[in-house]
Order: C-alpha cells, then structure tokens, then sequence
C-alpha cells in the first residue's frame, strides 16, 4: 500500500490522498460501503462500481466467518473471487460483533470466548487467529483484534482494556508480520486507538498505536452513543497524534454531518451501515436534509425522488412510487433506497475531497453540515 | 391493439405472433412477468427491460387497489408513470387475489364482498367498478371480473359459477364499452374461459367467450392444482374453439414445462409467480433443469452460476456465493435469483418463437420439456 498526501486545507485540518493498493487506487477521503457478510445489502456488484462509485468495500470478519466460512472463501480463492468485487476490501477484526451479536461472552487475556449467534456453536477468536482469518478471506486490509468499549464506560475499565488492546497489538503485528498473504496480492495491517471518551487515553493511545509504525492507523470505540462533539473531541486529539503521511480510519462513523466534521479534523477513511441499514427503513439522506420516506407527505408527490441527486433512481423513481415500495416492504424499495443513500455518501466524500483541492472546502463544509441535518 | 399471426407450426399448434399495443409490440408467444404491487419483487425496471427483455409485465388489481391506491395512481397519470415501467402492462381483474387471500368474502350475483388482508377494511368488488379500476390504473390490457374456480371442484357449483363468470362478462363488456381510456392509450378487454376441468363445461364456456368477439380472449381457472395432463386436456378443448386471428392467454401458468406444453397447444401469452416466488427461496429454471440453491452441493461449487445461461448474472456470480446469499437471506440473492429465473422464462418464448418460426419447435419441445424437469 501507499499513501500519498495530495492537498491539506489551509482552514482545517482536512486531507486529500491517495491510497494505492494491488485491487486499486483509493480517493480520499472516502467512504467504504458495508458488506457485512459478502454483500453490500441489496446492491450489486456492478451497481456498487458504476452507479455509486464505490472505491472500497467492508466487510464483516464475524459474519463470514460464520457464514460461508473459511473453507468456502479460501477454496474461492479469497472475498474478492467469492463475490466478484474486484475493488479494495477491509474487514474489521470481528471484535465489535463478537460484543453486540453474540451470546455469553467471555473476554480475557487470551481471547474471546463466545456463542454464534446463528447457531449457538461456541467460538473462540484471539488476536493470532483473527490475524489468520482475515488473511484467508483475502481482505486488502486488516483491522487489528481490539476491545471497542461501550459508551458511557468507567475509566478505570476503559483503561484497563485499552491497555489490553495495546498488548493485543503486538500479538497481532507478531502473527501478521510471520505470515504471508494467501492470494498474491499485498494486505495492509491498521491498529486501533482506543481510550473511550478520556482524554488522557486517547493521547496515550494514540501515542502507542503511533509508536508500532504500520502503514495506516485506525480510530475505534467512537460514535457508539457519546454526544458529537465528544466525538469530534477525541478525534481532534488523536489526529494531532497520528502521523501526517498515513491514512487515518475512522470506524463507524458517521451521519453526513459526523463525516463532514471529521474530514474537518484530519480523517480520511469512513465506514458505516447508517446509509445502507436506514435506507430499508426508509430514511434517505440528500444534499438538502433528511427524508423520511414512511411520511404521509410523500404519499402523492409524484416529483423525482432526488431532484438534486446524483444518482440515476433520483429521476427514475418518483416519491410517492418509493413511499409506496417502502410502506407496502416490496424489495424494490430497499434496493432504490440503498442505491440512493451509498450514492449520496460517495457524492458526499468525493464533493468534499474537489473542495479540499480546490482551498474551498472549509466554508463548504459549515453550509452542509446544516444543511445535511435538515428535515425534508 | 393489433394481433398478426405470423406462422402456424406445421407439426403442433403452436403460433408465433405478434402484439401491437400504444406501449409497444410484443412478440408471441409471451411470458409476463408478474409485478404485483407495482414492482416485479427485487427487480428494476430497467433491468425487466434490458436484462430480463420483458416485454408486457402484469399488476395485481386487487394488490394496487389497496395499495397505493386508486387516487394515488390516477394523480401519477396512471401504473406507467408511477412507477416508470413504459411497455405495456396487463392487469388480472383482482378475483384470484380475492378468492385466496382476503378474509371473509361473500360472493353473489351482484359482486364479491370482502375484507382487506391488510387492514381488514370491508370492500366490494362487482364487474362494473372492476372495469373502473382497471381504467384507472391504466393498463393496456383489462381482464374481465370472474369466479376462478378452486380444484377440484364440484360440477354443480362449477356449471353455476361459469354462467356468473358470462353473466358478470356481459356487464364487463357494457361497462367497458361505454366508458373511455383515461390517459390517451388504448385499453384493451379480456373475457375469460372457465368451466374448471369439466370437457363440456369448458367448450360451452370457450363458444360463450368466443361469441364477445373480444379482440383477445383468456383462460383462467387452470394451474390451481389439477394434473398437469387435466390442463393439457381444457386448454386443448378451449384453444379448438377460440378464433385462431386473435391472442389467447393462459393465466397463472406455469413452470417451463406447462408453457412449452400449452404453446403447442395454441397458447399466445403466459404469467405465473413461479418464477419469481421460487427465485426468493433458492429454486432456479435452468435450460438443464432445475437448481435449489439451498442444496449443500453447491456449498463450494465457485463455478458460474449457469453456464449456458443467458443473463449477465449467470456469469457473474458462482453457484457457491448464490447459494451462500439464499442461506444467509441476503436480498442480493432474491435479486440474482429472480432476474436468473426471469431472463430464463424469457428465453424459454422467445427460443420458442424462434423454433416455431423455423418449423422447428415440435421436436424441440419434446427435448426442452424432458430437459427442463431434470434435478440438477
Ligand atoms: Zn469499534
Ligand atoms: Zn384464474
């Protein structure tokens, strides 16, 4: 991988790069679609590419574990075989699923115990073998095996296993730097800071995730019920820390206001199933605000769906057509709306990153913050 | 409306043909891909033409009545501007969906009273308001308000249903002829052919339907679970008596081997569920026979899809990720499923006309139909 430091913002602290990987090159800063268990919800491959832009996918190291599993993804040759996307992957290390999915738990030193949640079969992931994992799905990166704490979480716990995750780290580096990539093509390994919503934690976080020098950095343990500006807080404080010339993840996150913001501070990298999972439940996210589509008043507006999109379902579909979809649950309606909202994130991080290069993107930024917020 | 035959088999009686209606020409014979609710499930509309090369799709009368509604509908301009679908549409008369799934329905000579199976709302249908509502909802075709008979069925209650079916026809077509297309195309109305799996009642019914002279005429109540060879045998009868110069559609029918056998048998156009609802649960129609994606031996099968499929789907994803989305519930597998069956079913016609065009399609019938029922 490399990353290459294009423009920084004389207003802000936001970036745009570069990131080339063996599957291709990345624009940041970006958004990654989900694709939990190898597949983007509702969208194809090909729609994935053409019709939102997407540059890199997520997907789920818990979920296809379980589902297809190992042996199926190696014999496939890798996700990116399995599922014919042939952009950049990034799977998260399964640690975030193993805490909110799966029953009884059981978290120490070594690893974690738990249940899969779709058949009760007991399960066990350590940093080692979540290393291992994500190698033989082939991802292009790597999420390091971390505890994301809960929000709000007592100091001395939070601590605690933020120390863990350091110690965790360096468990993960060991097993990754001992082992090859599967499927030819190189894989990318990113640490996680940690450190809940404490200050002093970030910073030392940030500080020792920094200190192991991989070619990329993560943020986790944020947007997981803290208020925003908590958020952008920690954020603010860990990217004073991490270096300048590697690309900075955050996960998670966010709202379009959430991105904009955190662009602002210094992140170029963003996952979050918000567009993909509020999209079936009718919630689009445009330029001008939110729409809910469930609402009476779309009932007999025959009008494009996004008159200002960017996406070809914006002038296809009406809105009373896609009300219609949603409150009747007909399928149509998830695919038209996720196609929609992905298409709108991608819009969104790509207006953001011309403003960036452009020197305007400050002043640009406060406009659409409000805007994004708004309720249509 | 326009029917030109073009050629009669010299070996079967099966026609190739074609229909010009104000949304386009259709060529026969024709498979309709169902659209209940305003939307073929899990499919675009651009995708039913381009992808699927749809070329009439059908709406649920009984489903768009309910929902959206007619006001809705009638605001858009009608079914084709609401949801952007701009062939011709074929709309049944909402009996079927009556008889199945509402609650409580009482049936006499005036019409059906029922309840919403959605929010158990009291309604009433009757041949008059069914013709108003298919007006309404603007579709090219309207067929007329009839008592589709379950299987089996006492001859008594079958005899006096089928005289209703004529009777109510009789105000259908009075109905019809004195009221005008509202969104400036061409309706065009459909009588029905009942008398359930009786010889006589079927011929009688076929000579009262032929006398309408209608400018197309229809069967229904067949495919509700009689012998495959019982169906063979009415449409036979039926198809002897029709007016050869005009189009004859079977409803509800059926799975490949059913359309195959009833084009030979005289049959223009065909709709069924089949390939869609079966998509949804994993069941593929393939040139070589049939595929239930939740079968085990696909699990690492990284083969395409289907081979000598036709779509681009077949060739872009593998039996073992299908089989992986249908297990998993992924809506992508709905997706690949239902456009794989559609585009199938849409081959299937239009290799028909092909063979019937070139004084073919009785051998290859006899090879298709064996070929079709295979397990694979
Ligand atoms: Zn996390
Ligand atoms: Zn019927």
């Amino acid at each position: 991988m490399k990353f290459t430091l294009e423009t920084t913002d004389q207003n802000s602290k936001a970036r745009a790069g570069l990131i080339e990987t063996d599957h291709g090159t990345i624009e940041t800063p970006i958004f990654m679609p989900v694709g939990t268990a190898a597949s983007v919800k509702a969208v194809h491959q090909h729609e994935l590419k053409d019709d939102i832009k997407a540059q890199i996918i997520l997907g789920n190291t818990y979920h296809l574990f379980l589902r297809p599993g190992l042996d199926i993804l190696e014999t496939a040759g890798g996700l990116h075989k399995f599922n014919n996307w042939k952009g950049p992957i990034l799977t998260d290390s399964g640690g975030y699923q193993v805490y909110s999915l799966s029953q009884r738990r059981k978290i120490n030193e070594e690893g974690v115990k738990f249940s899969s949640h779709i058949d009760g079969r007991k399960l066990f992931f350590t940093p080692e073998n979540v290393m291992d994992t994500q190698r033989t799905i082939g991802a292009d990166f790597i999420m390091a095996f971390d505890e994301c704490t809960p929000y709000p979480c007592d100091y001395r716990y939070a601590k605690r296993s933020m120390h863990m995750t350091h110690r965790w780290l360096k468990r993960c580096c060991d097993r990754f730097d001992s082992t090859t990539p599967k499927y030819g093509y190189e894989q990318t390994l990113l640490p996680i800071v940690q450190g809940s919503t404490y200050k002093d934690l970030r910073k030392e976080s940030a500080e020792t995730i920094a200190s192991f020098e991989r070619p990329a950095n993560a943020i986790g343990g944020l947007s997981v019920g803290e208020p925003a500006e908590e958020m952008y807080e920690m954020t603010n404080i860990v990217c004073e820390i991490l270096p300048e010339d590697k690309p900075r993840y955050l996960m998670g996150v966010g709202t379009p206001a959430n991105i904009l913001e955190n662009i602002a501070l210094g992140i170029d990298m963003f996952d979050c199933v918000m567009p993909t999972r509020n999209a079936r439940n009718g919630m689009l996210f445009t330029k001008n605000g939110i729409m809910n589509m469930r609402n009476e008043k779309w009932k007999n507006d025959h009008s494009a769906l996004d008159e200002y999109g960017d996406s070809y379902v914006d002038h296809t579909y009406s809105k009373a057509y896609v009300r219609h979809l949603i409150t009747s649950r007909e399928i149509l309606g998830s695919q038209i709306a996720t196609l929609h909202n992905l298409a709108f994130y991608l819009w969104l991080v790509k207006e953001a990153r011309k403003q960036i290069i452009a020197g305007t993107f400050a002043d640009w930024k406060t406009d659409m913050v409000e805007r994004v917020q708004r309720r249509l």
